[in-house]
């Protein structure tokens, strides 16, 4: 019963490389039926989620940022979803599902510390583990959260959400309609376009191949959820209505993309006659005030459609490349199950 | 008894142009005493603002904009303050002083409906006319509002004001001291940094002539009062701490530039890891909460310091022109006491 692991093997320039930044090893010396514990729990991952964010902390740690950089040599990590095997504390049992952040293994040796900040999920719907850590976990918070908090819609108003098909973009969009927006949704290929259309987006396009600038003249609007910054702001900055309000949520756009290289905004200008609201968030310590009564029941019932990309075991970071590339429909996600 | 007008001749391209753009223009067949006034009011102006926010006015109509183009071949126009002379409404009589956005002339008539926009200044403190358009008019209302409510200032944070000898950002960095802020302030002269070192600034700088990343590295800060937009704004963002505030105010590097030559803003991804609310204004139509109650009050006591660069009389637009490069030290104002 060896161990594997998305090793984080080397700093990336520019776009991770598959095998390269990141690589799958196996640790044949390990046993989880006698691994030492030392007061902590022995947790066994279900679904490890792959997201924009985790671009950011594999970078040169003399960088710094709003979070630390990961260590090279260690494992890749991120947000998992696990089931406890065993336990030395007795805060927790075998059986309970574990929420949190920690190393992309089959098997991860939590302390009893890092355990307690992790969520014991109930999973009353008996939702997915894939939707755990997707739908109904960090990106389903983002989506909830900001676009109330930040978003502050009101029906009849319309919002642009870019890379619409996403983890985040797709729970937006469908959130909008629930409350009476026109929703408007850029994505990079026909095939999400047709996927954003199912979910009820009243205006989907391609940016590749279709002029995001024309069909943002066309359709004006309130609310801008960026995912993706660089240009696609730029534009959503000309097309805007006065007292719009952007949601900051990533720039995934620039995140490959070296410090001379960045796209450079020409429009900020326009924040103040529009008298807009710009505001940047990340999830962690937010009051998701009734999330967990809505959103698992909302997904269980069918409400709110989730569209996962699955790869199945850890593989050597292809599909995280997949997922900062665009390559993957919906929610990219590790099963291991 | 003639009236002088100050004309808006032509549109400018780029940087307007003392006796092209704007022109004064003689009116010797005005007679006060007799001219009709159709049921309204006769004003005599006695000071009339210099506004960088003008510049955007003066622009082809054909540019959409949150405020109307001025017509070409009318009379410039912005806020002013005069007495009323004569009046047909009995909403009105003779000696008091009205505060307003109208045409800069000596005489101006009001309809009746436009007078009625306008606000009766009681003036108990006895302040002059230049600063009734100044610290205790539309510059002052916008230090005033934004601040406290943009800016959420708590004792003991730091705030960076550009264009800090400037009719706002003079009364911003008062105000901050006020409140028990560190305060950083960027002119672009060394006069003016003596002369906000005087109002109690505690880093200023001109940044013609030091490194403003140097400076802003050295000095982080909390909030951001924006008046200038561009590369000032590129390095806020760069230091600005995290749960900063910009107050976007206005974008006076950008004014005068083409499209084509705008400054590209690189850094708007940190919005986003750094949670920061970045917000524009117009202050017109916001509740001034205790404006009126405090600011004239503190500004009579010495308080709040006011430098005025004052032109007596109406010019050929030499005034504005300056105002718009910085080269007037203070709060720009032409008096026609």
């Amino acid at each position: 019963m060896p161990n594997t692991t998305l090793l984080y093997n080397k700093i990336p320039k520019g776009v991770p490389v598959a095998g390269e930044t990141l690589k799958r090893v196996v640790d044949d010396s390990f046993n989880p039926e006698t691994v030492d514990l030392n007061g902590g729990v022995l947790v066994q991952n279900k679904a490890l989620s792959l997201d924009p964010y985790q671009r950011g902390r594999i970078r040169d740690p003399s960088i710094s940022s709003y979070s630390p950089a990961y260590e090279v040599g260690k494992a890749f990590r991120g947000y998992a979803v696990g089931v406890v095997l065993r336990s030395d504390s007795a805060k927790f049992k075998p059986g309970q599902i574990l929420s949190g952040s920690w190393d992309f293994s089959e098997y991860v040796v939590l302390t009893e510390e890092e355990a307690s900040s992790a969520q014991i999920l109930e999973n009353k719907e008996k939702l997915p583990f894939t939707t755990l850590v997707g739908a109904v976990g960090m990106p389903g918070k983002t989506a909830y959260w900001s676009f109330y908090n930040i978003g502050q819609p009101k029906k009849g108003e319309a919002i642009f959400v870019s890379a619409a098909a996403g983890a985040v973009g797709q729970i937006v969009g469908q959130l909008a309609k629930r409350e009476g927006l026109k929703v408007i949704g850029s994505v990079g290929s026909d095939e999400k376009v047709k996927f954003i259309k199912e979910l009820g987006f009243d205006v989907a396009f391609n940016y590749k191949t279709e002029s995001t600038a024309e069909i943002l003249k066309k359709h004006p609007f309130d609310i801008f959820f960026d995912n993706v910054g660089g240009e696609t702001l730029d534009l959503a900055l000309e097309n805007i209505n006065t007292f719009g309000r952007i949601i900051a949520c990533g720039a995934v756009s620039q995140y490959n993309v070296l410090p001379e290289e960045r796209y450079g905004v020409k429009n900020t200008f326009l924040v103040v006659g529009k008298q807009l609201t710009y505001r940047g968030f990340i999830i962690g310590g937010k009051d998701l005030g009734n999330f967990y009564e809505e959103v698992p029941r909302w997904v269980a019932s069918g409400e709110i459609k989730v569209r996962e990309h699955i790869t199945r075991g850890i593989d050597n970071g292809e599909a995280f490349v997949a997922m900062l590339k665009g390559d993957a429909l919906g929610k990219a996600v590790i099963s291991l199950e």
